[in-house]
């Protein structure tokens, strides 16, 4: 199983007039937790779809609501890939306040498409590489 | 059932590098779906928060990426309750494209909060008052 | 001159928590605002960019914001350019709350790119014929 | 003079389809930019808020944009108070991509607002006593 962690504050624009980080802002919260795990892996996510011709686009979101996150917290977003990825890519997703409680949890599942072929394909050989041995 | 429809046009800031409306901001589709819904019917969700002290917090929420959504596209949002709410409301979203082709299908569960307690309550009701008849 | 009116409703998740629509979200009622006004010419900034390969970057803005605009008000959008366009184009934009009230002024400047050179162009002759005869 | 500078990455999100970070979300940057530099004085814009009851209004910004900021570059915000504050503050705000080049300049002038009264103060004390011997 491979884990990883990053940290990013909640913005003034990112809360809403609840005073709450805005619920359709967690999204980008999972982004960064996905491509920060990929960059700790050494791969960017930008050199897959300069370089390699891939596209990951997104097919499916689930995200629960645990409790408010406020604004100018330090969210910690910790990013698990629970299983070697094979057509699909899942990405689970936790975010934690700065007392360390449960704020949010999601789950993202996306697949790899050849911008060449605009077909999908299974999971680049260079991205198993990375992760074989944590499994 | 009770079924509402709205449109809205894919704005350039709301795409991303892949020419398509970024998945995080499905988010405030539904949003406008479900607001636009409540008007319908004659409430406001300004009103519900600011006359009547109730916020409504997202509790979850269900996005299906089926196809991309493109640039300046009017997609339309069609949004169903299909049961009568109680402590629980949850709306499901439809974005259809141009084409009548789905685009999107979501699931977005909220509860109801007295600003005053700060405690969950049941359905107000003058909003099942609003939909008794349509179940 | 040519002046151009559009409206849009402020939504939950561009509030932010002082209650007042996020600053930085103005940015996106003047891109609805000139989008609008070409579209009304007869043009789509998407058919510029798609079939004649012509790109807008924006080189300047400036906004005043002069009140708050608050959720679910209903904004109109004016966007007025006070003369023809040449190596430029700067699109005026006023914004007003449901009272009248001027909520926001602002400019934003922009430039034509011919996609296929990478290179600064003159306003295309085709948006100069749909202005002409209101200057 | 007060300078400090503070680094952030391009997210996908915030791309638009030209392969851009989006023309209105500057704005995002500049708020990173004033409110690191705060914190970095030993204030935080949440507790100016929330403990002294002072709120910051945007009244005015400008942007230049100079050249693209691309996904994945980490730009470094750089922020300047060229004088200090009295009734306004104006922050200047500057965008370097990872080679050094000027990204984006920009301007952001605020004011004090009393939540109390709601009416427009002058710099609070605690904040210019941070500054003075800076200038």
């Amino acid at each position: 199983m491979y884990t990883h962690e990053v940290q990013k504050r909640v913005r003034y624009g990112e809360t809403d007039q609840m005073g709450y980080l805005y619920y359709g802002n967690y999204a980008q919260y999972y982004e960064i937790g996905r491509v920060e795990m990929l960059r700790s892996l050494g791969l960017t996510y930008k050199s897959m779809e300069e370089e390699l011709g891939i596209l990951m686009p997104v097919l499916h979101m689930e995200c629960r609501y645990v409790r408010p996150a406020y604004y100018d917290e330090l969210i910690t977003i910790r990013t698990t890939l629970r299983k070697l990825p094979d057509r699909f890519i899942t990405f689970h997703v936790e975010l934690f306040n700065e007392q360390g409680k449960l704020v949010n949890g999601g789950r993202v599942r996306l697949c790899f498409v050849e911008k060449a072929t605009n077909r999908t394909i299974r999971t680049p050989e260079y991205l198993l590489e990375k992760l074989r041995s944590y499994y």
